[in-house]
């Protein structure tokens, strides 16, 4: 059995990217795959300064143990600038190979604005780099603060469609490409 | 007379492309033009939360306020995973189109393996998102750990050459860009 | 006197990114500045082979000597398969640095969907890459099906607005870079 | 059984992205998987104008019916002012997701000065847009006039090494991909 681990890129209270990979978290595990969220607010973790060891950040090993473990992954980050979450980066850059390559990935962006690719892309670039795989189908929400209802549920239905087929090909995916099948 | 100023995004104690960025900045201000260098290691900066305030943390506004007051900038980046640090993007995220518009870049990476420009197509498509402007000139330093002398100084003399011609390419065309010619 | 070239990525009959070509040239010529578009649809060009002599193609000159003479550029692309049409590729491909480097060049990509960068992207990097000037504004027309007026011109106030501080962008700062100020 | 099928993007007549092209095929033949290479210097292709038809060009239907029929695909591309060709490029424009979308992707491109990965970023992302996979493993082959020997093969054991697992991982992750495993 596959194992899906979700990222969140933002640390704000109220955070349109995490309600997202709830969302998808929750469509993945309907699926019946095993699935969690790294909460990155309430991890405690440094930035990282090029070393390989933050014995005062026990976070860090729960990170890379919880990424190492999973099968799949899913990325989701507000888009700041033009490009994913410093916070978000920081946590790669605190992985290695050993913990994402091979791995699954699926990733999400949240705008304030308009659509745009510019965050998936660079994601999906640096994804590549540790040799992880990112699935073709991605998800990029625009307008977040219009995007979800009441109940934490994205209001435009082709948007959720999208969302749907995205779990999906990420829970198939990752048990072909991690010969689970 | 235009100012210019460089931010690091290592925060590792020897850190490559902080000598990279001392190397660039003196040549800046051997051309006359007064620099200075925002050493992320020196400042403590929070992550970014999407809020835009952080009482509890005074380099905020300083980091801010430096960036703002200058003409041009220079962004040294360690490559990590084939895109820039997270601590760099989480310093440019703090940031916000009031301090980084209209503003002159000029862009280094430094790299433990093979030349590449992943890190720096990054940050030029970030920095154009917020409306600055990016030279064409661009350095990017390969396999860092033999690129220096014990003086500190490139040992390739190309390269050497290269990042004159970028420290020339900054000064000229901040004063072209921001009308102080 | 700085003078501004226009290219246009498509050669289909009914062109919308040629449509915002045109726009974009008639905003430049409103400020004085000489301008003229090369319609690759009225030019007879081959396939790049990665030589640099085609004879047989007295358009190739044209192109070159027109480009070499500009101060600035325009390039207007569809985008497709998110991406700069191939044709606007091979087009830049029969030129090199003696052409493009140095040059100030606005972007505008054409889309029959939703909003994006991709092309837009693209075509920054490439350009960097032969060393010409990109400037920060840049125009993506969505839907370009429903985007004009039947006068040729943007329905969207907003974009039209967008479209005449792009123009006004690069001519200023064609004379800035050029030092034709 | 799977199906892999090649593209050069170069129209030379003495290509070292075909020379690539050609070792990559062989390695992806020799694990016992059909293979074979569209030249596009024996084929004679339109430019894209937007339209489907190409009724004087037989061979775009050539084009068309082999990518459809193919499981996976190599892209070998010389980089042009840091981009695939225009002549890859527009054999792509000449396809859509009917050819394209689901084949499972490997990337190479060859460069005259040093490695770089701009051209087979580019790829990526276009090919994403299709929705096609890409798969995590890339060559790009710097310096390429002193690349090959006299037999036409990879003169760095280390590159070539690179090859077999690129091709390896090719063969193995379109069956599983496509379900033929």
């Amino acid at each position: 059995m596959s194992k899906i681990v979700g990222i969140g890129g933002s640390l704000r209270s109220e955070s349109s990217s995490y309600q997202a990979l709830v969302l998808a978290i929750a469509r993945v595990q309907a699926l019946g795959v095993s699935a969690e969220i790294l909460d990155l607010r309430q991890m405690n973790l440094p930035f990282c300064d090029g070393t390989s060891d933050y014995p005062d950040y026990p976070d860090v090993i729960r990170l890379r143990e919880t990424v190492q473990e999973a099968d799949g992954l899913i990325l989701a980050t507000p888009e700041y600038h033009g490009g994913a979450s410093g916070v978000l980066k920081n946590a790669l850059d605190l992985m290695s190979f050993d913990q994402l390559s091979g791995k699954v990935t699926g990733l999400i962006s949240v705008l304030g604005g308009q659509s745009n690719s510019n965050a998936l892309n660079e994601l999906r670039l640096v994804m590549r780099w540790v040799h992880a795989w990112v699935i073709p189908e991605q998800i990029a929400i625009a307008q977040a603060w219009k995007a979800f209802g009441e109940d934490g549920k994205l209001l435009d239905e082709k948007l959720s469609q999208r969302l749907d087929k995205f779990a999906e090909s990420l829970v198939e995916n990752t048990q072909r490409l991690r010969g689970l099948g």
